[in-house]
């Protein structure tokens, strides 16, 4: 069931992903974002549109509707609207436009193959997405996104993400780190507001991922990965292996076989995520064929291996706030839980702000 | 789930549909109606009887019984209720019948191929039912009746019919109105608490619904429709088309190719309603098979391009009290929001006057 | 959805069927009683162990985890926990086991082919659980057992057992006791915290179920049944059919062709119920085939007859408290009313308790 207008309970103004740019094409396409309905679309120059998915008469659902170049028509009573959201047609009697029939349009942002959505009050500021043009440099078959809806809560994702720890234990021969991370005190750096976890282990062989484009296969190779958490929830992923490692320079993705992620979540509800990835690598570059391999490997991971521990998580939490919960912490929560933190706060410092606003 | 004992929230003294006449047989049948259980069943005469479907003793489903003479007997220890509700035989023990053992009976009233039901605590008033005998009036084989059951609150549906424009923009070519009803000021006449609207127009080709029974077919038709709310919930609704008609004459069902129908609802819940409709003709009355077209037309158009955006609009609604959630209303919601203002006000002025009653 | 942390329902220092003896094995088994989840698994000696089905770090059910020896390892992150919930092993950072890294485990009992659990804060008493040392005593394939998952609350299956006359209405030929119970006022005893209620009657035939068993099938047979609760929830079911008792003893297992069964109901959450049922009989001892004949004939009475009926009941009842929805009692309602009554004194007396120890 679809429910409106409750209170925030997210960060605002920010940027979440919305789609990926190739989900959003000239049809209409329902999303909920954040606990809001939005109709997703592209005019006809390909800009994209995101509106609220609310027509402001009698509430139907605009993506029910048509486009009639680059606007949207409603299918009940057929009011049109603009990119705007501005009602720019209204069919009935002398064709008077209230001064209320708008809907909220949300500024988006097109780029590494995704498009953005800002859904706060504030003006959008393209500043505020971290840099990740690191997806978009190198061979076009070397890069891959796909997209999963999860019934869990977007911080279940981040925590999971943030303590890789769990690799150790859940996950299967593709992507283990055969027990190497959990002894590590993992290395926490928070920097301007972006907090970031390092591993560095050695392990025979190597992941599958990376075993096969080692120079000897099957024997041990030096593997690292950092995670850096940049608000509201997008973390950035660089994983890598080596055998040929011998300077002192920090291994990192342009010295090892590697490759840089991004993982994104957006709330659809409450208790559901849009779950977002994008993968880049150095190795095997050409292969387009490989994507799908990368990208059903993602899958496979996560619906099959974290996703039901997730669910029922959720399912065992009275609310979303961890940590009014007691939990237990142990050393690997150090990433997750400084996240969590400093995510309450802006939360909590912009809703502070918003009432001032009001006050 | 079936819920019980809530507060009042519709007109209670007043005759809501409870079935068409065909469904009520010797066999017991369960309904819910304005979220009360209830057991619709025959007795040996033909008299129709409604029952709470909630045995007093252990709260057994009445309905889940067996039928013994005009007496409904409980599934679970055999407690016999007669059509006035009274417990007639206790099986057990020495017999004695508990002076509460008694189940709501509701008055019923049988007319123009309806069951109606009087579930307020007020006498029922045979008068309060408006005059529909123009179904009655004609051949057997031109009327037809049919049912169907919606995830929508019933003023979402009386919205619906009470603003034709719709037509111009959601129904497809059986009863298309090709744009006519949209640029017209509807006409709203209150009368004696009945709220009418009523559209003219020219369209070329009349609604496939009417052309072929007219003497040009796909030439230039003078059309018209007129529906009449009478609380708590029933449209009538007649239209037709000519292309002979010279007269001063309003254009009405007799001067017409036409139809005189009776749209319905009742709540089931407070989030889903049962839909009645009946439909008399004056053309091709002897054709019985062409029932079973109207009818697959009106479920096609209700189930198919209706209901769907009932159903999303239910969902967008945190209430059901529409005019609270600031909707921004047009020329053509004239005829909709008067009869949402008169409904609100008789349910306001009927529980005022139980209040007092009680007090 | 699962929830946790309600406030305390039930009555908790007192013994519930857990499982059947035969369904827990070496494998984890997660299965929610008093609406907490709880892990069930033997330890390689096959003692019997329940531990809260949730890791106290992250909240992930130990239940999908893995059995290490006569441990469980959490799926997520690996932390060990042994048979007494005590975490044993935590695989990060320094190894660390912080002081409160401990899961309930509760104290098991395993008797007459159920795993008892208790669930309350008091120490768990053995003597609580009545003696139904009968089940055990004689031929191995002369005893059945079952379970039945119901979406009902516990006390509405209590009730069915304790009331008996609903046999004569509700059940078929198998188990018919042809409107004989109903016309008695069944004999109440209540003795040291137990009731028990008893019937005895002619009928011809006897039920099928000892029918073919009698000297004279199909001629009539005296019976009787007789049902004695204990809290919180077990029944005790003793039934016979007998044509030769000319003595003036009570019938009773010894002189008739008979059965011993015990009835036990788990609250799973407030609205459903784990049913375990044993069944012992003194005919056709040998016969182990005929156990499937038994349980398939309690299948078929519970899920096709009583079930439907307790369903449907809980839906009407907007809260759990059956005797303050101001039902008509009849006299067969004795039993199980009484029963009703004396568990509501537990509750309130332990809750009290417990109430001024904390303050």
């Amino acid at each position: 069931m679809i429910m409106t207008d409750k209170p925030a309970k997210y960060l605002m103004n920010t940027w979440y992903a919305a789609a990926l740019s190739t989900d959003v094409s000239d049809q209409l396409m329902h999303r909920r974002l954040l606990d809001i309905p939005v109709v997703l679309y592209r005019k006809e120059d390909g800009t994209p549109v995101a509106l609220q998915d609310k027509c402001p008469h009698r509430f139907a659902p605009l993506s029910l509707g048509k486009k009639k170049g680059d606007n949207v028509v409603c299918p009940y009573h057929g009011l049109a609207f603009n990119g705007e959201g501005q009602c720019v047609h209204n069919p009935h009697g002398r064709g008077h436009i209230p001064a209320k029939a708008h809907v909220v349009s949300y500024p988006l942002m097109e780029k590494y193959g995704f498009i953005w959505i800002w859904m706060g009050n504030e003006p959008a500021d393209e500043n505020q997405l971290p840099d990740y043009s690191q997806l978009d440099d190198g061979h076009a078959n070397a890069l891959a996104h796909t997209y999963m809806l999860r019934p869990c809560h977007y911080e279940l994702i981040t925590d999971n993400v943030m303590d890789l720890s769990h690799v150790d234990h859940l996950h299967g021969e593709i992507i283990t780190t055969r027990g190497q991370l959990s002894p590590q005190m993992p290395r926490v750096v928070e920097d301007n507001g972006e907090i970031s976890v390092r591993w560095e282990w050695h392990q025979t062989p190597a992941m599958m991922i990376f075993n096969d484009f080692l120079p000897r296969p099957n024997e041990e190779a030096a593997q690292f990965v950092v995670v850096t958490w940049s608000k509201p929830s997008h973390i950035q992923l660089t994983i890598g292996a080596t055998q040929d490692h011998t300077s002192n320079e920090p291994l990192c993705y342009e010295n090892t076989i590697s490759q840089y992620d991004l993982h994104t979540c957006t709330p659809e509800t409450e208790n559901s995520s849009h779950y977002f990835f994008a993968t880049r690598r150095n190795h095997n570059v050409e292969d387009g064929e490989f994507n799908k391999l990368k990208i059903a490997g993602m899958h496979g991971a996560f619906e099959d291996e974290d996703g039901p521990i997730l669910d029922r998580v959720q399912e065992m939490m009275p609310n979303n706030d961890f940590l009014s919960l007691d939990p237990v912490l142990i050393s690997s929560d150090a990433g997750p839980i400084r996240v969590r933190r400093v995510l309450k706060a802006l939360i909590e410092s912009e809703q502070t702000k918003q009432n001032e606003a009001v006050a």
